[in-house]
């Protein structure tokens, strides 16, 4: 499934050196053979590209099932910060960790990460270990509170400074694998001086920008109240739109701010069990492919989805659109191209992930659709991955070439020690945090 | 979790004789080992009352991906019924195999199934040898064309005769684990001297009655046009309401609608996938809930879903209503009440399944939960199962106390052998029906 120019589907090898994909073709496979290359057979399998989503929250991993059934508001203020602030090294690596894990082992080989406030430094040398490529950036909030909460607020300065500072460290490490994003957490916590020179900061870095946008009413609301604009609008205005912007959810937009973000070439990042679970809505995906937008898709994090599944939001971001707008809108092969091609985008690195084609980083997916829940075969292919398949039918997963899962079982660290860790580094936000536990 | 009155969770052994629950508790683990009974160490695994989807159509299962992104009437005219009529008895057992392993391998047990017209004969063989409990029924369509189509027509006496011959052979069989029940398409498919006859032949046999009712706009209207009344109302008229009547679907139904089904404690059959996948709406449950409506669960038939996924169906009918009535709607122990509890009901086993307490059926699912996806394990028990949980987190399942999962392995059937079967007739029923080609 290369998803090249023409969606080939192609029954072909694919060769791969130096961490790039060589060719897919056919003619390969003796050549390989005579030069001792590794060989993954695949023969009887499907090879996509690596799975992208380009909104997660990894520090968020260990909150998964703490907070479920509330509101955003509530969510935020009774659980997710205070947990947040709650957060030490060794925490927001362990839930890195834990997050990075089970992308990998359901086929997301690329993400776009929003940390909290403090310790980043700790979630970038997990996604370096575990050999996820990574977009990822600290969050700023630099409005005074109760705009941000005093445990995560800083002021405007400190929370640049320590953003370019770890920009210099991470942007490109690994590689080129790992990537820094200046991810102020949305308009109503962050100073427009801040969001400015977060605009400036990145265009100089060639860094994205990562943030939320349009979630909720109460969102537009408080920006407009604030700001006088609408929030893509005021958005734009401090430079946070364009090819090198992301913004999650963007489920309250109008055919102006629609058009806007169309015009721009900002990146929406829909999060369909995240906008369910929290109760924010149905982004309108279909008028924003229509209108031209740039789309990719994420789980957010573990505690509103509670899956960091690309399957499942595949599957749920197609069929939710279909009682507004009819069955045959958001068909199968949109999903596969909002989870890949679009997600590429997302993170700036459409020359480099995506699809399969000579020259692109080797980030490769390979399915075992052999189980009874993806059959029959005789069905068509992309439905079968969109609608049916499931993170347990994936089989192998490379990143740069590296094999990172073989035979569904994670290389590149022990499953059972990310698990230990988590759970003991949960026990310990839960005790030191003024998050109330839930049952 | 035991899923019993005051929904208790213990740490416990479930001591199993004859089939049946002979006790919950701590006290057996000494007595079992004496009595070099079979032991299923479930230790650090969580044992729940085995799944039950109230609404399936097993008959479909070689269908998946041939009829993506059509709406009901044109995925029914045009793929679905001329599938249905170009079955054979050897495609029947071939569908119904490969829809129950991939049912029993996701920790579902028992389901109430709607056949096709023919062959359902085919299909409680099939069951029989699988070990699923199921309430299966032949798909009654007297209606005259083009109400019915004229493949699947037949007139009423021949539909009431096999139905009564079927009742007969397979009504009880396997020790109770196979049920028959009257299976009317939908109204505007059926006679009223069918639904009434239905009726009378369910109650004198103790049988279900399994029907679509409510599903779209369009059928709402055709029943009014045809017989004045609200369809609810209508199916009421007939007979076909109360206890021993499941109604799949109930999207569009009103207050006086939701109260009529209340009153006449009829059971409704929600299914998320399948009415988002085919545009139909979201069924109101909550209000049905408030109401006292009886409601369980149910993924309808493959290509509509395209999962038989029970855990996918509980965490997107707790996401769907959240957007409409607030993110506290739909907490996710509602949605495990109406995938043991309520499925029960529908298949009028209350008495029987749906929760482990001594003297019930012995149908349990085990499920492992140490995978990343469901950490950490401070979270809320509940919420693993309902957001996280995936069918490959089934360990071991038991249908009436015989162990038909074992360590994630089908052991009532050859899973490659079902797959090939599967394959061979699906590419039989595409050659042979004039269903046009997907792809």
């Amino acid at each position: 499934m290369t998803m090249d120019a023409s969606r080939r589907i192609l029954d072909a090898d694919v060769l791969i050196e130096g961490g790039r994909i060589k060719s897919v073709g056919k003619s390969e496979r003796g050549k390989v053979g005579t030069n001792k290359a590794t060989v993954l057979d695949c023969s009887g399998l499907v090879i996509l590209p690596g799975l992208i989503q380009a909104h997660i929250h990894l520090c968020q991993t260990l909150f998964r099932g703490l907070a479920d059934d509330l509101s955003l508001e509530a969510w935020l203020a009774t659980r997710i910060w205070p947990l947040e602030a709650a957060h030490t090294e060794a925490s927001i690596h362990a839930s890195a960790m834990l997050g990075a894990a089970e992308l990998l082992l359901g086929g997301t080989t690329a993400i776009l990460d929003m940390e909290t406030v403090h310790h980043t430094g700790a979630a970038f040398e997990a996604l370096e270990a575990i050999g996820i490529r990574a977009t990822a950036g600290k969050c700023l909030m630099d409005a005074p509170p109760p705009a941000s909460p005093p445990a995560l607020h800083e002021p405007t300065d400190k929370a640049l400074t320590e953003s370019v500072d770890l920009c210099a460290r991470w942007h490109g490490a690994a590689g080129g694998r790992l990537r820094y994003c200046f991810a102020p957490r949305f308009a109503p916590s962050c100073t427009g001086p801040l969001l400015r020179a977060v605009s400036d900061l990145a265009e100089k870095a060639g860094a994205m920008i990562h943030t939320h946008a349009a979630e909720t009413p109460l969102e537009l609301d408080t920006v407009k109240r604030e700001t006088g604009h609408d929030e893509i609008a005021y958005l734009d205005s401090v430079g946070i739109s364009g090819p090198r912007a992301a913004l999650a959810h963007c489920v309250w937009v109008d055919n102006d701010a629609i058009a806007r973000l169309a015009r721009q070439a900002t990146n929406v990042v829909h999060c369909p069990s995240s906008n369910l679970k929290l109760g924010s809505g149905i982004a309108p995906i279909p008028e924003m492919l229509t209108a031209g937008c740039r789309v990719a898709i994420g789980a957010d994090g573990a505690p509103c989805n509670n899956r960091l599944d690309a399957f499942a939001e595949m599957r749920l971001a197609a069929l939710i659109q279909k009682p507004r707008l009819g069955p045959e809108v958001m068909p199968a092969a949109t999903l596969l191209e909002l989870a890949t091609l679009g997600g590429a985008r997302a993170l700036g690195l459409e020359s480099e992930i995506g699809s399969i084609e000579a020259g692109k980083c080797a980030d490769l997916v390979v399915l075992d659709l052999a189980a009874p829940h993806a059959q029959p075969e005789e069905a068509d292919l992309i439905s079968r991955i969109v609608y049916s398949a499931q993170p347990a039918d994936v089989r192998h997963v490379l990143v740069d070439g590296r094999i990172v899962v073989r035979d569904g079982v994670l290389k590149t660290a022990d499953v059972d020690e990310v698990r230990r860790t988590a759970n003991a580094q949960t026990k310990r936000l839960l005790s030191s945090s003024r998050a109330p536990r839930r049952h």
